[in-house]
């Protein structure tokens, strides 16, 4: 049984899902979190949810032996595609994402509008699963939902490009145009790489549209979870953060202080071999031990 | 022992390399292609050269049981990071891959002049490798060349953009004029994505600069090699071909007819857990029976 001094898990397809971590670190500064990041086999956005689930059970069945006190899987396309079935998976767990988070702030910011008009943006995965558009009509059951996928942001992202290139402001226009012409209340970033162009974005739609940022929202849904499970740690040193990796790629340090907002120490990796062999055994065992407060 | 009626397996990180059984099937019409994509672990341009290794062992492990006549490795980023670690473990295979045929055709095209300037575009690990520049000058020893990452290009193809759209012609406008501004005489087009914008690209960099397609000259080293070691197919019915791919999703056929030039038959799916299981094998074990000559 995971205990208040058990980590957080956060799993993503790559890096992007370490906007999640500075948001839950801001939020809940003392827990340890341990990172997963699936840099071997990313994106999953344009992936199937077979292959998806796949992945994320995977993962989970890898940092299982942690016994952590939550899962946050803290990428839209694996929450989208597999949450159902990996909470049924693993049953004694507690896990998250970020889609309910989303929805939920995306109808609050709808305000008292009786026929909201909400945007939503994601990759193709995401959107063509329609899990954001089904959350928001379950509470807003009058709003109009536009959910557009925007398959390119991602990779530009990862590029490092800044916002005022060009090319940049060329796909955010092309990506963002066809909304506005909707007349959106309410714009749903829906993918965790989002962020990063956040200003530039709510610039762009204009101040009479609320941005909605599912990695604060889904960081604010964690602390309210451990909250009412009493699994919150008591204050005082600030927790740790252990970062894995399935590729060790040179692209990792650049990526991971431009999502995450600091520098971190260089990551675990795990071989996708190992995931596999794992996942094949029915029992999950134990890998090898984790020294979990030694980083950051 | 393979034959002449043995098939040619190509392998690619996803579709782009149809573009080279596109130009296999134009100089030898008569082959049986086997081609998989491991579309569950694509892109390989960002990922480190154990990993990318990894999957191309695995495929080939899996595919091993077909007796191919060749294997091509057509993806640059697979050819630069694997090629010699795959050739060593697999030595009873014929296998080429898509950097020699191009850098030797780099050379020729650079024609008589002492100095040429040769420019190369790629993923970032193809150009990370010095693969291109290291065979360019093995051949052009006063050769000057100048190898560009351009990360998006693929992205941008696999989304299927028109080459009219702004934001290609903005990429395409970014990448090639530092290139430009060297006063290249031949510019290789380093991924198997890159000629779907062929025709704008010489456009783009004018008449004088020849521009290289590593499909077009893959395909010829392969018919050269079957030629020498006398193993090319006798003419007649056209030769079969077959996909296999790691992720199912509804991207493919749109894709493979982008990449290939025509509609193919839905593909085989083969799951990431086989392929790892196959490969934790010591000794490469038969996969289900296949029907080559079924599909065209």
């Amino acid at each position: 049984m995971p205990s208040a001094g058990s980590p957080i898990v956060v799993l993503d397809s790559g890096l992007g899902g370490l906007t999640v971590v500075r948001a839950i670190r801001q939020v809940l500064p003392a827990e340890d979190i341990v990172y997963f990041g699936d840099t071997a086999r990313l994106p999953y956005g344009s992936k199937s949810a077979a292959t998806v689930t796949n992945f994320v059970r995977q993962i989970i069945t890898y940092l299982y032996p942690l016994d952590p006190k939550h899962v946050v899987i803290a990428c839209n396309t694996a929450t989208a595609l597999s949450m159902a079935t990996i909470r049924s998976e693993f049953p004694d767990l507690n896990i998250s994402g970020v889609i309910e988070p989303g929805a939920r702030a995306a109808a609050l910011a709808a305000g008292r509008r009786q026929r909201p008009v909400i945007g939503i943006i994601g990759t193709e995965a995401t959107i063509r699963s329609r899990a954001y558009e089904q959350a928001i009509i379950r509470r807003r059951q009058l709003a109009k939902v536009f959910a557009l996928p925007t398959p390119l942001l991602a990779p530009i992202i990862e590029d490092g490009r800044a916002v005022e290139d060009p090319l940049v402001q060329i796909a955010l226009k092309q990506y963002l145009q066809p909304l506005m012409a909707k007349a959106i209340n309410v714009l749903v970033l829906g993918c965790t790489h989002y962020p990063i162009y956040r200003e530039a974005i709510s610039a762009m739609v204009g101040n009479n549209v609320a941005v909605i940022d599912s990695a604060d929202q889904c960081a604010q849904d964690v602390q309210r979870r451990l909250g009412s499970a009493n699994l919150q740690r008591a204050g005082g040193a600030p927790g740790a953060l252990r970062c894995f990796v399935t590729d060790n790629s040179p692209r990792f340090a650049m990526l991971a202080a431009r999502f995450l907002g600091l520098e971190i120490e260089p990551p675990t990796w795990v071989s996708t071999d190992e995931l596999h062999a794992l996942a094949s055994n029915s029992e999950p065992s134990a890998p090898e031990p984790m020294e979990l407060r030694a980083a950051v």
